[in-house]
């Protein structure tokens, strides 16, 4: 892919996407970049799951909350020339670090070149663990209101619950916030059958994955943590075996 | 990954995603996944993108709008004992064939094993193309009206528009279908402002690839075609360079 901002800065800095979190679920593009790049910089979890592209490498790792700082410290020493891969777990365009790298970039007028290698994000990685769940029209929102009014995050889960999209749920729920999935259910209980089919993925590909098919009624006494993605059916979401599947057509116009 | 419906079959069908459209941006999964397949089965164009994975391997190919078609047929040869990879553009679980993969094995009581490998969506590329659109709570909605009803199409744009969803709209428009994209624009105009930020990426990635930043406003006189995603911005997406950017946040808790 070509680079987004031709500065006058010899350097890059790679926005690089990992995906679920190892090398057989990243891109071929996304791989090149970790080789190529001088300095690897990224949130400490994201990078422990890829210990074969940091040999050799000087890496920069930080804990979560601290991404403005990463942010920082990638484009300085891009600008100064050198190849830099800022690591994002996921889609660097999906809830994730891009949007900051070139918002930071604008403000400090940075020269450096920006090139965004996109992953798998959640919302790709949980639907194939998951069978088929997306399929049709879909929305993704956050519960975090960290950075966003609740007050917006409810009208959101309010219009797509009302107008039948399927819904995947990021940051559900985690330590400190445990209210916010207890409302967005009774949103959705407003507009679609307690039976509407959901599905809890958790650390999806990696070790400690694990993956539930349960309903609307039922989505409460599941557990729901931190590496947890929710998604929440349409009226047609059925439930065969242990997969979750939207049908593709509302109407019957294809005989299958 | 694993592989979901393990039945008496000793046979495989992976349905791959090839993502925008070559190896480069493809996973190592799913290169691995086409690697070790005996017939690679697909839709012409999407093969014609990834020749170096079809050298000694029985390849079916067939015209678009033969999906049942080249599903029923992996679903059979893999039901034989082969291994089987069934190639969709994007990704499998995004408006492509994961789904219609399990209502036909459903039906047909394929007993084949059947894994999803997904790949990058348009939403994932287009987005990387266009900078940072996404970043914030999203909707994909496809003006595609043959297996939906069209009302509810147009009550699903209503209601993120109104929502205030970063939009990523599908099959904008064809040859024969024109008008949907003009009736969308109408409905987003009631609830944004005519300068709201739009990107329109065609063939990302590909030889071929046209990226543009415009508005709402002059939308409809910009070059939209089979191959176009249009992403609309929410009421902060703004346009930096040619760079379309959605700020992570509505509020200014972070300093940058």
């Amino acid at each position: 892919m070509e680079k987004h901002n031709n500065g006058s800065s010899t350097g890059t800095l790679y926005v690089v996407g990992t995906g679920p979190g190892s090398a057989e679920n990243m891109t071929v593009a996304a791989i090149n970049a970790l080789k190529m790049s001088d300095i690897i910089i990224g949130y400490k979890t994201y990078l422990e799951l890829i210990p074969e592209f940091l040999e050799g490498k000087e890496v920069i790792s930080s804990e979560m909350m601290k991404e403005v700082d990463r942010c920082g410290k990638a484009l300085e020493y891009a600008d100064l020339g050198k190849t830099i891969a800022l690591v994002c777990g996921g889609d660097p365009g999906i809830y994730a670090m891009a949007g900051l790298v070139f918002e930071m970039a604008q403000k400090a007028k940075n020269s450096c070149k920006i090139e965004i290698l996109p992953g798998l994000a959640a919302i790709n990685s949980c639907a194939a663990r998951l069978g088929a769940p997306l399929m049709h029209d879909f929305a993704a929102v956050s519960l975090s209101d960290l950075l966003t009014p609740w007050l917006l995050i409810e009208k959101r889960l309010e219009a797509v619950a009302m107008a039948d999209f399927v819904t995947a749920i990021y940051n559900p729920k985690s330590k400190k916030r445990t209210e916010q999935i207890v409302r967005a259910r009774e949103i959705f209980l407003k507009h679609r059958s307690p039976e509407t089919v959901v599905g809890i993925v958790t650390a999806a590909t990696r070790e400690n994955e694990k993956i539930i098919v349960t309903t609307l009624k039922e989505l409460l006494e599941n557990e729901i943590g931190m590496q947890s993605t929710v998604i929440i059916g349409n009226s047609q979401t059925y439930r065969w075996n242990d997969l979750m599947i939207t049908p593709r057509g509302y109407s019957d116009k294809y005989q299958i």
